[in-house]
């Protein structure tokens, strides 16, 4: 088997069409087409490694991978070329550098950080159709964020957890969650080491009903410490979340 | 014939998918489609008209028009029937209310808002294709915002005119022509009791070639001065232009 060249790549898309990053079999991934980009340029197999598996219609606006090719090319040729044979997918590399083979962007990765945005209006989105998720009654951002500070830190996060969530642990350390308005919309912005399975979603699905005032805003926190699924709200859809950007420790990259 | 009701409204619209704002025989149109719901909503023809006549591609964040309809509804029932029945066309009516007949969205406009946005990176945009012009090289936003100032006031504009333009004459007034980095985009901000055919995407062209060096700085005015279609940059594409809001004189409304 020939040598292998890794780079570290940072990858916008769009989740809509995609069944999620991972490759799966019922239907294109985003690592698939990243995937199947690098063979048609490198004419040998790619293989690339996220930091975060995002669900089927997440966003991202920068995730971090790596990408393992047949060929050392020049990162700006690694760039243009993936782009080049990506499209039309909804998927683009906004850069590209050769790091060394021991760089893992998943398993190095010590901070995610992600957004979920809301539009909290009355009329239907259709400039950011499947980009924000729409409430159609007015969101009172103030309580949300007094409801989400309690939640920062380490907890038992088994409440906020998917039931198919795989993780050893439901124990997470969460080191930011605010809610801000910016301009028509309401943004949550999380940041942990590592999140559960449909955490982020779970968190503000259970949020939005304190900011619409159909619960107290003692309700998360109460839910987090009741350690059962069954307290959280509705978790909110995957079209408006997105991956912001993954942190590596200095001495990683 | 029966009496009909006037309702000035708000429309955002994508324009990807229509031929342009006016009804065309071409294709669908965003008039064509508000005129059809409302057809459906009341059981009789609607007419429309909008404060501007956008091409095709061109987005709107809040154009205004009139509504005229053979029945009178509670304005949030206009507003909510009209979505229900325009789904899944990307078009959202944001606001409905009952104006005088003497109301008319495009004669009675004093001033209209355009945005246009540029996204200047070497990767293609994927989260925000088709609403922003995507330039692979840095836009120097000083050299553009210092070349667009000599054109606000009033100015023959034959230079940044189509050829298709029906305007009687080519003297208009530009009230503002602001550009400003926003975040990763480059944002350029029109204002103007009204403009020619393709004056704002003929404009933003020629600036470009300025923040790309490719022009100086003072070719823009000089162009201008020239009153000479050839002498204007190519015609930045319908992408990246927003019709942004419609002011009225407080006594029309």
């Amino acid at each position: 088997m020939s040598a292998q060249h890794r780079y570290r790549i940072e990858v916008e898309f769009d989740g809509t069409p995609f069944v999620g990053w991972q490759r799966q079999d019922n239907g294109p991934s985003v690592q698939g087409a990243i995937e199947e980009a690098a063979a048609r340029l490198t004419q040998a197999p790619g293989a690339c490694y996220g930091a975060g598996r995002t669900d089927s219609g997440v966003h991202a606006i920068a995730m971090t991978a790596h990408l393992d090719l047949a060929k050392a090319l020049p990162p700006d040729n690694v760039r243009d070329g993936l782009n080049a044979y990506l499209r039309p997918a909804p998927v683009s590399i906004l850069l590209a550098q050769p790091v060394s083979p021991d760089f893992h962007a998943r398993f190095q990765c010590h901070r995610r950080h992600y957004l979920y945005r809301l539009l909290d209006r009355r009329s239907p989105p259709v400039l950011m159709r499947d980009r924000v998720w729409h409430v159609i009654a007015p969101l009172d951002v103030d309580a949300m964020a007094k409801a989400a500070h309690p939640l920062i830190g380490q907890h038992d996060f088994t409440t906020y957890r998917s039931a198919h969530c795989q993780a050893e642990s439901p124990l997470k350390t969460l080191s930011q969650f605010e809610v801000t308005r910016v301009g028509q919309e309401v943004h949550c912005a999380l940041s942990a080491p590592s999140f559960l399975h449909n955490q982020v979603r779970s968190l503000v699905g259970t949020l939005v009903q304190v900011g619409l005032g159909r619960a107290a805003l003692s309700q998360p926190y109460d839910a987090l410490q009741a350690c059962d699924r069954r307290a959280c709200g509705p978790v909110a859809p995957a079209h408006g979340l997105y991956f912001v950007k993954a942190d590596y420790p200095p001495t990683a990259i």
